[in-house]
C-alpha cells in the first residue's frame, strides 16, 4: 500500500468484467447517487478529455455522452477508483437537474418497503 | 410509469450480467460511498432476511457476509432499485467504520489528477 499522496500511474482495470467497469455518478453537492452505468476504456478517456461522462451503452452497444440529446450533460467534478481498481466513482455536477430518462432527478427510485415490494419514490 | 407511492412487486434484474448486479454501499448518514460490490439473487435474499448486507464475492465465487471475519458488518437501513432494475444502491450503517479491507473507510480511495495520474487519498 502506497503513502497517502503519493502520486500512482493508473487506469480502471478493463479486464475483469468483459471491458467494462461499473460507475457511480454522484451529485457533488449533495452526495445522492444520480445512477450507475459502465465505461469501456474509449468511454473513460473521453469523459477524462471533454471533462463529461461519457458511458458504455450496453443495450444499445456504443458511446454513451451522457446527455448529448437530453441536455442533462454531467460535468466532472472528481473521478476515483476503488482498492482494486474495478469501480469507478464520478462526482458531478448535473445539468437540468435530472439525471434519469424517466425526468426524475435519480435513477434509484424504487424503494424497499418488504418482501418483494417496493415504492416509488 | 406508476405513480408516486404506489406498492410495486419487485426483485432486481439477475439476468441482464451473468446472475449478478452491481450494489453501491452508501452511509445511510454522511453519503459518503463506501464501495461498490456485486449480489447475486441468494445474497440479495439473505440480505433482506438478515438485514445485514450479503455480495457474492466474484474472486472467491462464494456468498460473502461482509464483516462476518473482522467485524465490520453492514446494517441495512434502505435498499433502492434504479429504473432499470439493475442496480442496487443500500444505505448502511458501516459498523467500525470500516469498509475497505485496506482498513480505510471507504474503497474508493484512489482521486484523479490528471492523465493516468491518481492520488492516494
Amino acid at each position: 500500500m502506497p503513502d497517502d499522496g503519493q502520486s500512482l500511474n493508473l487506469r480502471p482495470d478493463f479486464n475483469k468484467a468483459g471491458g467494462l467497469v461499473p460507475v457511480i455518478a454522484q451529485d457533488y453537492e449533495t452526495g445522492e447517487i444520480l445512477m450507475l452505468a459502465f465505461m469501456n476504456e474509449e468511454s473513460y478517456l473521453k469523459t477524462i478529455e471533454t471533462g463529461e461522462v461519457h458511458y458504455w451503452s450496453r443495450s444499445r452497444k456504443e458511446l454513451w455522452h451522457k446527455g448529448a440529446t437530453s441536455g442533462h450533460v454531467q460535468k466532472v467534478k472528481d473521478i476515483y477508483l476503488d482498492c482494486d481498481k474495478d469501480a469507478v466513482l464520478v462526482k458531478i455536477q448535473q445539468v437540468g437537474n435530472v439525471a434519469c430518462h424517466t425526468g426524475k432527478r435519480s435513477c434509484f427510485h424504487y424503494r424497499h418497503t418488504k418482501g418483494d415490494q417496493y415504492e416509488l419514490i
